[in-house]
């Protein structure tokens, strides 16, 4: 492992158009959607607002308390129930002008959980038996993982006896394997939060607080064309050791690292990028300390020999163990306190989890972060994250700052 | 009604101090959520990442996949499951800090759910009998609204045989009325989204597309202060007349009206105003029309008898059929497509909402929205929406941008 040290220039940048998902994608979403769903003898997906939703219909609805339900039934049509005000909005979205999903209107003061009961039941029978499942009358319905509590126990009142599922037992096939717009995407946003890593460690930092950092970083992913900038975790010195620390009043020092962890969305896709930056002043006279080099050279030894181990067929557990196995021979296996990463895609989190006990085998399309990291309890910490695609040829990063040690005068 | 054409000029400010919860007041609020949740006879609240924590506890944790959760037992002390990684931030939030909420640490590898029921067995028994719900001898446990749906389902089944109910049940009374702190926190919130109103009315608009004045409208959002830059709609001539249009590429011209709905949170309360602007030309030329000051003004009237019926005592239902009534008698009933109003606080939609059939009567300290609109379908819409804080003496608005015909030249 050789330590070098960065110097702040802006990454290449091969500045691709921004894709747009064509409407036939979303026609064949639905069509596997439906076609996995029947499989799974299930009698519908029930899709709330959130990334299921926007992968299916294109329907980039805003989260809020009025019922807006994708329904996809594993026979027939499907259908999208949205509040009256968000009627054309929901009509206009691609699948919607599409022709693909029959938008239904529902007012104040309608009860938003029996129509779309009333209108499943209209289309499949109230309690259309599940072929499949021997000893239960009603096949089960599929709900997407993030529909909140509110609107869960709404529909199990009304759709009484009907057993509930998640949606994502049968659309995390689906949505793991990215097509080539949707790498595209992750590639455009992971590239403009590349371009805010460096601008920021460009300074000026010491002196300012993290809130105020975080606050620049976060209006920077915004001018570097992210539709929210959604995380800017600045933790300094000894905050660096809590892994989602909050950017708070703590102000920038030399003579200590920063955990810069970054992202947000860019046309819809999530961005997410961790670098670890030691501020060595403006006389370059507080420079890394020789025990800083080693624990940053000990999670690059472990995000590279992860980054390595990518290809079709290895399992997620197994990325993480590799990553594991450098950090613990190292004498640091407590201090790694996460798994080593995540899917990303229309979510900053999602499936894949690369994560003890996940026997799932990665394939070409499926993009992850690789993130390993130490944290010192009281001293500093150090973490290291790529956004990586799984290839037929094995990994590539769409991150491409350096991630050697870098060390900036702040 | 006068018409008074406004001048963009910056509001008055009053800037004052934000101000901090003190870490007693969580005290405060878990005790009474606790008192709340053993009147209610269930056996505990189960309060994921959102409003209701950040309430009880003051942690603003992020929304992401891995289970954090405040159990509030009916009888017993509080804890917080958090996330390894999390733990040093959960242990450093205010209630945490004083000493208020136990925190529990699961790792990467544990079952979380299962730990839950775990630990609210060892404090209340597996099934405590509830001594006021005869018949049930498993009292109920009440989930925070927004509880994603994976962990209500995986909750299920960590308590078998466990009714699920809302926390918002027992919260809404005492999240609904806002103490001074709230209330001054809401008019910060309020006054910068009307300082970015201004700037925005001030132009350039003429040209321009609604998604790029929608970005510089979350930049100037996030400039001033805010936490995060929810939403900021743009919505340019006919697509006004979609209540919650996305900003899109259609460009902003003379001789048509903007409505622009904007907002996001500040110091963890939520901003949201309407302001609907004329853009007249730089010539002045293109002057709003007689039909639109017809419409702007009976949608006026409608937001001030709103706002003139708003004291203790009154019901949500009765403050939207006032407005109701009066967009109704101006012959455009049908074209007001939705709820007069809704509650804000730590967030941008909670109640109380003011629609029919709320019979929920106001109070002193409850906060809440008036934003009637009319929209013609392919011409244009007008929405006007103020904060508005019910105080002893009637209404108080928080945000004070004029809210006369407002033209710019754009």
């Amino acid at each position: 492992m050789t330590t070098t040290t960065t110097s702040a220039s802006a990454p290449a940048t091969g500045r691709a158009t921004r894709p747009v998902i064509p409407a036939a994608r979303y026609g064949e979403r639905l069509a596997n959607a439906r076609a996995a769903t029947a499989a799974r003898a299930a009698v519908a997906l029930l899709i709330g607002v959130g990334a299921d939703l926007r992968y299916l219909t294109g329907y980039n609805a805003m989260a809020l308390e009025r019922l807006t339900m994708l329904v996809v039934p594993g026979e027939g049509a499907p259908f999208l129930v949205a509040p009256r005000l968000e009627a054309m909005k929901a009509t206009g979205c691609p699948a919607g002008e599409a022709g693909l999903v029959e938008v239904i209107a529902w007012d104040e003061t309608d009860d938003a959980h029996a129509l779309v009961a009333r209108e499943l039941a209209a289309r499949t029978g109230p309690g259309a038996p599940s072929p499949t499942r021997a000893g239960r009358d009603m096949a089960p319905a599929l709900v997407s993982s993030g529909l909140w509590a509110m609107h869960v126990l709404a529909l199990h009142r009304a759709l009484p006896g009907r057993e509930f599922g998640l949606a994502t037992e049968v659309l995390r096939d689906l949505r793991m394997v990215k097509d080539p717009d949707e790498v595209t995407l992750l590639r455009l946003a992971a590239e403009a939060a590349d371009r805010v890593m460096v601008g920021i460690a460009n300074g000026p930092l010491i002196g300012r607080t993290e809130a105020e950092v975080s606050r620049e970083i976060r209006e920077r992913l915004i001018a570097e064309g992210h539709d929210d900038a959604g995380f800017a975790i600045v933790a300094s010195g000894p905050n660096g050791a809590s892994p989602h620390h909050e950017a708070g009043e703590r102000r920038l020092q030399a003579g200590e690292p920063v955990v810069f962890d970054i992202g947000g969305t860019l046309g819809g896709y999530a961005s997410d990028t961790t670098r670890t930056i030691w501020i060595e002043g403006p006389g370059h006279d507080r420079p890394p300390t020789a025990e800083y080099r080693a624990v940053h050279d000990l999670v690059l030894a472990a995000n590279e020999a992860a980054f390595e181990a990518v290809r079709p067929g290895v399992s997620c557990e197994s990325i993480d163990a590799t990553a594991r196995q450098v950090i613990a021979a190292g004498g640091h296996g407590p201090q790694f306190l996460h798994r080593v990463g995540h899917g990303i895609g229309l979510e900053g989190h999602e499936e894949p989890y690369l994560v003890g006990g996940n026997t799932e085998p990665l394939r070409a399309g499926v993009t992850f972060s690789i993130e390993p990291g130490i944290y010192l309890e009281g001293r500093f910490g150090v973490r290291i994250e790529e956004i990586v695609v799984c290839t037929a040829d094995g990994p590539d990063a769409l991150n491409r700052v350096p991630s050697g040690v870098w060390a900036v005068p702040g």
